[in-house]
């Protein structure tokens, strides 16, 4: 069910970057969209022009040329809103661009709420609820697969796999609604085995997706990765080398590292993001003894350390100790990482080994860097099958609408096994499909789309 | 005499400010601009399609869909630069415009230079090059004044009057080649006293131009203001007042401003921008030392100084002094501004105003600030006549080339009245063409484009 949408104001905003630029684009949406732009507009008379044209000509205040302008012509419902749209490309600077705002408003455009053209285009039905929350996820990505994930679910990848799974549920409804209908004669249409297995398969398919949120969150928001070692292990010159740029300040006084350093590397395609500490030496230094407080904390959130030591100087027995003391979650993946191997003539890595995932690199020769790269996307990607092909969940509240699914789903197959009456099975299935529903919108509250709509930018 | 053009690359640059915004536009222009755009778009041949075009279709590597986008077309000679133009308006991420862009940079385009798309535009005839230069003006203009004298250089009213101005230089020159032409039957085609009349008729349009230099060099860059006063007379909370907004530290610890917080406001149309400075008084603290050291520096730079004191707690007799104590250019206005009026039962501003130029204010509540702003503007505009109709230089190159004109015509008066031989004349007369010639370009060297075009931003 897509709402229909009566909205009778034309709605401008800056469709660009703020700043300066070559050009500034400013856009309006609406039935007025083309009337507006005609009344400060010189050059030609729109209304008589044909959609998807461009027209060069200059806006003007009273007279006074604000710019020399090329409009875009979209007339409903061929456009991104299915409204009337103009973009008008101006120069991009801040004056002209509020200007040429202030004058569209005085001839009858209101300004644009955050997420409002995106949020007609979903009311209009163009995109469903799943593709619009794309629209923002594919503007904030910023690596390969943060961008793959997201194009896939605008161009309504993620939708179609939802929209089967609804189906299914759909079919299983309507065999119990059946039975409703002929409640008085304690029919049943459906094998209750059957029902039972559908469930179980609907059931597979949810899980899998549930299960991808993970590395959907990994995708969408980076992997944080804490870098903890002694004082002088080398952890800033190891971070600098990895975002190849002086980010840190290195210097060889132990303890220089005092606050946290991010930033981020993409590798193939994945963003890690990379917290330096300071370091974890018995400290006499007040503002030292809380940055080894800290570093503590930032290891708890981490999803990934790196245990870095001086293979020069740290004996196994001291690895052994010092990893112990960072007290991680069974479920936080280490690498100890041996730095300075340039420095030792032999080394037996084999004993580190036994202590904990090691690899050895020199991070001031910049030798291992790649191996430690690939020792990074092995931790993170697991058990992760090849993704191209598998649909994957980065968005919270889908994650959250499929658990509420999947838990009415529990109930039904309680239900079956209960063998309760159909009516109380038709409630479950309605409650899964409810929660089903509103990941695309088919269902939906204006509370659920302020909520969502807000969160983009003006105008988007 | 413009150039024409062979170039036979195609550049590619964003257009719009960078950052996260709902769309951003790259632009491509050149011969190739249409191919290349084909190879990695998807929906439509873009061949053939009539200029003045917008399609709606993805951007493909490889078969992976990097954005759905709308392509504008223009084809040559109707675009920008003359040459076939290509903007793809797709989703406002960095990561996106970065890859549309190593896709086109794969198909043979180039990264454009700063400023080159103009360049293209001027080589080709679609803009001289005082309009040109007033594209970047226009970007960077910020207030009402500076966006009008960039948009009329920009239309072309700058030009018209350089040309008019070289129009009679031309028909000076004409007569007196033609007298070269006869030159060994010694006659005199051209009336000495007509020809002086002439000259001095356009040696008086270029002192306005020259005059008009000052104004617009205001217009263009704001009037640097500078607040001066003991500590404690108000000049943070007077800021704070006059830009509406906290951006001052505001304390009653005597001496709290030590740095120089700078920001604009703009008074019908002019910037004015305010700088705060640590307070005058004698000091044993080493860094307001410095802080009033500076603010003498500032006083120096400064095209107005507003001197602010507590009347409450000033004598007529200290305020002759503290402004003796300032040792102002004869040439830098002086506003002194009586604080905290609201705190006396009664003032005699009469006896100040004696001292120094006197408005009074309370800048606590907010009272006098209307005043104080139209006294600003007076010692601005001074004898600047309604500049609506007149034509304003702002820029330093052509102001440079102005004066070059003025001396060259000197040059010719002295010939004239020295009674000199024709060619001579011609010399000079050839000089202040040359130089008035390079303001709109139609002389000019490739050393003058780059100089000025590599100070455009890349995309423009």
């Amino acid at each position: 069910m897509y709402y229909s949408t009566n909205s009778p104001d034309t709605i401008v905003a800056l469709a660009t970057a703020s700043g300066k630029g070559a050009i500034a684009v400013v856009r309006l949406s609406g039935p007025e969209a083309i009337n507006i732009t005609n009344k400060i507009f010189h050059g030609k008379n729109l209304d008589q022009q044909a959609s998807h044209t461009l027209h060069f000509g200059s806006i003007r205040d009273n007279g006074r040329v604000l710019d020399e302008v090329v409009v875009s012509l979209f007339k409903a419902p061929h456009s991104y809103t299915k409204e009337n749209v103009v973009e008008i490309s101006c120069h991009g600077s801040d004056y002209i661009v509020e200007q040429i705002i202030r004058l569209t408003l005085q001839h009858g455009a209101r300004l644009a709420q955050a997420g409002e053209f995106t949020k007609r285009a979903f009311l209009n039905g163009q995109l469903d609820l799943a593709q619009a929350e794309a629209v923002a996820d594919l503007i904030a990505s910023d690596s390969r697969l943060s961008h793959e994930v997201a194009m896939k679910q605008m161009r309504g990848g993620f939708s179609q796999e939802i929209k089967n799974l609804r189906a299914q549920l759909i079919h299983f409804a309507s065999m119990i609604e059946l039975e409703l209908d002929f409640s008085e004669e304690d029919v049943e249409f459906a094998d209750r085995t059957a029902l039972q297995n559908l469930i179980f398969n609907i059931q597979k398919l949810i899980r899998d997706l549930l299960k991808s949120f993970e590395f959907g969150n990994v995708i969408k928001h980076g992997v944080p990765v804490v870098i903890v070692g002694k004082p002088n292990a080398g952890k800033s010159t190891l971070l600098n080398v990895l975002l190849n740029e002086e980010k840190a300040i290195v210097s060889d006084v132990a303890g220089t590292t005092r606050d946290f350093i991010e930033d981020e590397i993409s590798i193939e395609g994945i963003s890690f993001r990379f917290i330096d500490t300071a370091g974890l030496r018995e400290t006499t230094d007040k503002v030292e003894a809380i940055g080894v407080k800290r570093t503590l904390q930032k290891v708890e959130e981490a999803s990934l350390v790196i245990y870095l030591f001086d293979i020069a100087t740290t004996t196994p027995e001291e690895l052994t100790q010092e990893i112990e003391a960072l007290a991680l979650d069974e479920n936080t993946p280490i690498i100890a990482v041996a730095n300075k191997i340039d420095t030792v003539s032999s080394s037996n890595l084999e004993t580190y080994r036994q202590i904990a995932d090691t690899i050895a690199i020199s991070a001031s020769e910049k030798a291992g860097i790649e191996t430690l790269k690939q020792k990074l996307l092995e931790k993170v990607r697991g058990n992760q099958l090849d993704t191209s092909d598998q649909t994957i969940v980065t968005n919270l509240r889908h994650y959250e609408n499929l658990q509420q699914t999947y838990t009415a789903l529990d109930d039904v197959l309680t239900g079956i096994s209960s063998n309760i009456s159909s009516d109380f099975l038709a409630a479950d299935i309605r409650r899964a499909l409810y929660a089903l529903g509103q990941i695309t919108g088919e269902i939906t509250t204006d509370d659920l789309l302020d909520n969502i709509f807000s969160k983009f930018c003006i105008g988007k």
